[in-house]
């Protein structure tokens, strides 16, 4: 028998966006989930302790790209999701490798589960935060510590090496991050705290966003019930001197996902920045219906808009620029408007 | 049970090159057909539909490159060969993905039927054919339809997105195709229509070879028909605006399968170009010899001469060149001469 | 049934290194064993003959690289382990594809049977030796014959064309390797042969170092011998023309394999340069500790020291450089240590 399970997920949709003078037309990968595939196993060592690995990579299933691919194109940056071997027992879990950080779970707190038409993460994502669903909480170079279920709590941290061959600013650009969720009945509640060591002229601006000189530390807490007849969710997380102004920034949301059948689903979600910057807080919504063709594949349809301020400029589609006096400039103050409809398949 | 099949190609072989003076010797991957390796699935969704997936990477199995490799060697450009998620049933298949276009099962109609040896390869690749059983017929950013089999009759359109961000010329770079293909007994024939949208200053270089300005359109028919003793195939095809020189080229090949024992078949091919510019006229013969050593495991060994005319310098192994006043320069009206002897493995 | 196996090894450790005042802390992927992804399959042909494939891709589990990975960082450049097809049978194996060539097996003769902890592979490695258990053994292009065993001896060929598209020069790159191993009860004898042709204008610098003008010869002898209460092993080597100043290099090793208990082991090795140029004999050694969790895991803690000598500047973990009048260059005659605790799993 096999020691490996090959697992993942093909999901493509077919996106138009709009912003400005700026249109999109064309068939994107990872719409509901990203696109991956993956290689896993456990092996017993006995007394309850468990070898584990998992090996799992990002696909571009719209693109000429391999498996954990290279290229260039805006959506192929993600190359490894995550990558680890660890021992696994009564005192919970510990890993080496490229992991997630506790920032990553907060998807759990998000009627739009994933990236990247959730307003929390391109909200909180234009802030420069890895407490995010995305590649911004997956840490090389890491050691990770999940906790066994303390009657419903769990905590999970992680150290994330930056590897600066260098007799000062060893720690410049690591990545330490805990996080705590508890889970009861129908409440789970989420606390995350995430700080990125930063120093100047040793930034690791490949792994994590930063300021020199500062650094950046960020605070999360998201919570979700479930009423029955619908869940809310919201999260409220503030990110410190994550850009080069040095603003604190806040982002917030507030959704829900309501069945309206045996197979469908309504994910609602309204988000929204306060920014130290003048004229930064802009907002985000998202409406999308999901319809369960099975209990491994999913159709979905929705609809994302960015309402920008007049100094930001955050999209997801269509990237919104203008040309003045010859020179090509970011467009603020644009409504980015998305539309999506796509097939996801999980194996 | 696992929900993935792990499929694909180990395809190897020794050749020998000659262009004039210039000459390769060494081991090249995908011979017979390309070296590759796939996950595909598929789960019932009841009432007959069915979610399917693949995803299909070309791989290097000489060289030191991974899965779905972007190595600047000249046969490692096919990263992702397929990559699709779709729904299968009653009314056909549409996907999602980065797909072939039905200009890549022109191989049906082709007695050396893989690349790089084919001479409908070597001849209509070079005009810059869409229509090729090669990675110019593998569509990003793409839906697919194709229809059920309508007593003998398939149907396969596609489209596929060049994701131009812009106001105006947003088809610029889009492929278009549609083919026909219609088995009967004996008999199978084949119509393939293909468009790549052009426009002055959004030529997607990538990924469809182009001219400014001009929509290249293709056409191609091809017919095969099983006489028992042998096989005898053919194909014509033009191609409109696909050069520089706006140039209307046509390419014909004529070919047969002839099974020489229970295991061996004699695979013959001759093809021509009729090109619009002066002394483009070139030529390309193949002869092949497949032992199948199993199911799945067969031996080749073959020959493949292109003969070139006074302004071409097509090639296979060996580039033709030359060096003309201390530049290298393209070596004309040359004929590249190849042998190969290979294994092919098929898991 | 599936004909392919999914197989590899997840390997991460934690390590620090120092040498002078650089220093280096984090997370690695591959102190035991290199971390790899393979798939290998083999069909039975009939009459003792068999169709096999191995497709075999480097990882970096602490990396955001993917299955066979093209990172700019240090440890990223295998990419292809090994990919071939082949035929086994009575007459032995042959195969085409990226290959080991026989100086990849001197791992037998090495009580730190791994790089990059390897005293061997790290001083030989220095001297540009293509008999080391890394990728400088691994040969793109290349056909290997391995024969069956005679009475306990085998010998193993390659030969790997680098491809120079030249009319000259055919030979130019070309990696001929031949080897020999016995092996009877308690002992184990190794004997390889290996050369690079080398010629002005046409080094191959991605597949092999070399210098110009002259062909790269080397030989090596290793040996073991299980006492059972440990096992000594040991090696001698010598590289002629590898650098550009055409020194004749010897490496030698000599360690042991110590079972301390029924899982665990002490490996100890010291290995040491003597070079052609003035104050280039360094040494190196190392202390590792194995411990066994099960068939498939096993947990690693160790030490590795190289000594530099006034003219060397060869590290593992931590580069040795320093600033002088403000320009960086290797820092020489500093020793580099280095400690690793890890974990290895198989699957």
């Amino acid at each position: 028998q096999s020691n490996v399970t090959v697992y993942g997920v093909a999901d493509a949709y077919f996106g138009y966006g709009k912003m400005d003078d700026n249109k999109f037309t064309g068939v994107n990968s990872g719409g509901w989930a990203g696109s991956r595939i993956g290689f896993k196993g456990s092996e017993d060592l006995g007394n309850g302790l468990k070898g584990v690995f998992t090996l799992e990579y990002g696909i571009d299933i719209d693109q000429n790209e391999g498996v954990g691919s290279r290229g260039t194109a805006a959506n192929s940056t993600t190359r490894a999701r995550q990558q680890f071997v660890g021992l696994q027992g009564g005192f919970g879990f510990i890993g080496l490798g490229r992991q997630y950080s506790p920032g990553y779970y907060v998807l759990k707190y998000d009627a739009i589960n994933v990236v990247p038409f959730s307003p929390q993460f391109i909200l909180a994502g234009a802030q420069g935060s890895n407490i995010v669903a995305g590649s911004a909480a997956r840490v090389s170079n890491s050691i990770n510590y999940k906790s066994p279920d303390f009657g419903g709590l769990t905590l999970n941290a992680i150290y994330g090496f930056n590897e600066e061959n260098q007799d000062n600013n060893r720690q410049a650009g690591d990545l330490a991050a805990i996080g705590a969720d508890y889970a009861n009945g129908p409440l789970a509640i989420g606390l995350v705290y995430s700080q990125v060591k930063q120093d100047a002229g040793a930034i690791a601006t490949e792994k994590f966003n930063g300021v020199a000189d500062e650094t950046k530390k960020e605070a999360y807490l998201g919570a979700a019930y479930d009423f029955g007849m619908f869940k809310l969710m919201g999260s409220y997380q503030i990110i410190k001197d994550a850009t080069a102004a040095e603003d604190d920034n806040k982002v917030w949301q507030v959704g829900s996902v309501v069945p309206v059948s045996s197979v469908g689903k309504v994910h609602l979600s309204y988000g929204r920045t306060d920014a130290d910057t003048n004229d930064s807080d802009a907002a985000a919504w998202s409406l999308l219906y999901s319809h369960s063709l099975s209990k491994r594949t999913l159709a979905y349809v929705g609809y994302t808009q960015v309402q920008n301020d007049d100094a930001t400029n955050y999209s997801v589609l269509a990237r919104g620029t203008e040309v003045v006096n010859g020179v090509t400039v970011p467009n603020n103050d644009e409504d980015s408007r998305n539309f999506l409809i796509g097939l996801n398949h999980a194996f």
